[in-house]
């Protein structure tokens, strides 16, 4: 290993809506060293995230925002080049925080070994990371999806989508899947979703209608927008609204027009006695990573869950790929592979 | 007991927006007769609610709307008259749902026979009834207020919210009551609440900031409308806010203007990690009565929970009390004294 530079990629200015390619800085930075109870480490994988979009934002949310010339973040699996610790060896395969550079150094006490052999390592950041427990822990803390049920989940073909529906499903409930587009919807039909609805299409509503004749028990909402004024009328007495992300509003720059139905929205809630609740899943993750990990991997080994990675290579093309991603280009996981 | 008319107030037509007078229609009919399992029943009070406006419109919700032409529907205390049954004697004193008329007939198995040595009987109507059993429910199985929170809650001088204040600060919370008028705040200082808030009062936000300075943790909605937009950005992170009632829009025609501000409700629903969640008692009488009622009893009993009645004399002034109520003229719970 005889590098001595390390590719990075800073948040030059924050953006006002969609991103734009000046709103990133490429540089170069010598190679950082650990100090102790550190390890340096090569970036292999870093995943995009929607939610990075509302950190290069200064509005107040639940993690502070990214501070302009800070590497954009974003979780990572590295390899082990050094560590000043006895807890890891050069080789090891760690999952991270590492964000958008080829090499970080991290704690080792914030880092996670993956076992290479017991599945891709890539899926640490996908359908056995992060937003499988996601869909997870939404879906079993708030959702309490029962046998019977109706479920609909929007952005149904992105990594935390599809694992809600198919887990649904696993659960007996029925699962209607929303995406954008033909090739998203036709992906759904394929995981052996009960309905797959492409919200681009035209009467959304009325599709939607059609496919929960009992109407619907739980949201697992990670959109906004359209299709939420969708699924709102037909949402039953007692529904669920897990609220996981909201990704049709990351680049708004200011309030829709009116009228305003936020008045509205709390009388369908008093009226259909439902629950609304945010969450992040680390709110959850002493409880129930565990969990998750053993239900998960084995569903993924007897094939009942099935995940799609969107492999971008080469960290130069990171933000356009974010953009893509914000903009629902990607069918899965996204995923820069940098090394 | 020789009458043989039942003065009756049914109603007219839907109001649109505020009921006026031309929305009750008074008129009198014969005595009903109960049939096998059916009591008659002399009516003694009659609780006036706010839920009721909404019956009133043939908008959806959680309770099927009255009928142009039925008798306005409402709790009641009654005195038993003659039954068709052996669990019921004359003279006896029962909860019962006989609405706006001198006399109703029900099925004796809905009824609830009172002990008038326990307690007044009107509080059946309201402390020891429906109201207190709401903020009772509402607190404990949603708001779930912790010892040393922050609760807010509005209508605090409305049964409801006077009992949630009190039973929050009997749990170890801060209470936070807010109202609207001087007179009502200066009840809610004499229940000895952490800080009373007159919302018609100017910059209810600044003065709402100033008396939570750790911000809100539970948030109590009977309201709606100024006092929710006051108290949304205080809410900490994994705030809960139980959903019971929306008195600022009962009586709204239209949408109100924009921008519209759902979409940035669910962000902030997203960004805290809040509960929003609306709930009818009734969902939780199975589980919650019983205790509310022991627990409920006791503190009346010691007086650590104090309890105003607003009564007006006579039916034929319930329209004219059931819309001061709308507008907040009533200090404690609304009751019509029949007989």
């Amino acid at each position: 290993m005889s590098t001595t530079t390390n590719h990075r990629i800073r948040l030059a200015a924050r953006p006002h809506g969609v991103p734009v390619e000046s709103d990133f800085l490429r540089d170069e930075a010598p190679l950082p060293a650990p100090g102790p109870g550190q390890a340096l480490l090569r970036t292999l994988w870093i995943s995009l995230d929607p939610y990075v979009r509302g950190r290069m934002s200064d509005a107040k949310s639940y993690a502070a925002p990214m501070e302009v010339g800070d590497v954009i973040v974003g979780g990572t699996v590295s390899e082990v080049v050094s560590a000043e610790s006895d807890a890891l060896s050069p080789g090891d395969i760690v999952l991270g925080y590492g964000g958008w550079q080829e090499y970080s150094v991290e704690d080792v006490s914030a880092l996670r070994k993956l076992d290479p052999s017991a599945a891709p390592i890539s899926t640490a950041l996908g359908v056995l990371g992060m937003p499988g427990f996601t869909a997870y822990a939404g879906l079993t803390a708030i959702g309490k999806v029962r046998p019977g049920e109706t479920l609909a989940v929007a952005a149904a073909a992105g990594p935390v989508g599809s694992a809600v529906a198919q887990i649904a499903r696993l659960r007996g409930a029925r699962a209607i899947g929303i995406a954008g587009g033909e090739r998203k919807a036709a992906h759904l039909e394929a995981l052996g979703l009960d309905a797959a609805l492409d919200h681009r299409a035209p009467d959304l509503p009325g599709r939607l209608a059609a496919a929960a004749p009992d109407g619907i028990d739980v949201y697992f909402e990670n959109v906004g927008g359209a299709v939420w004024d969708a699924v709102l009328p037909l949402l039953n007495e007692f529904a669920r609204v897990p609220v996981c992300g909201l990704a049709a509003n990351y680049n708004a720059t200011s309030l829709p027009e009116g009228p305003d139905r936020s008045g509205a929205l709390m009388g369908q809630i008093l009226s259909k006695s439902l629950t609304v609740r945010g969450f992040i899943q680390r709110e959850f993750a002493p409880t129930m990573f565990a969990d998750f990990q053993r239900e998960m991997s084995g569903w993924i080994a007897s094939g009942q869950v099935l995940y799609t990675e969107d492999v971008t290579e080469g960290l130069d093309r990171a933000p356009e790929t974010f953009v893509g991603m914000l903009r629902g280009d990607n069918l899965g996981k996204t995923l820069i592979k940098v090394a």
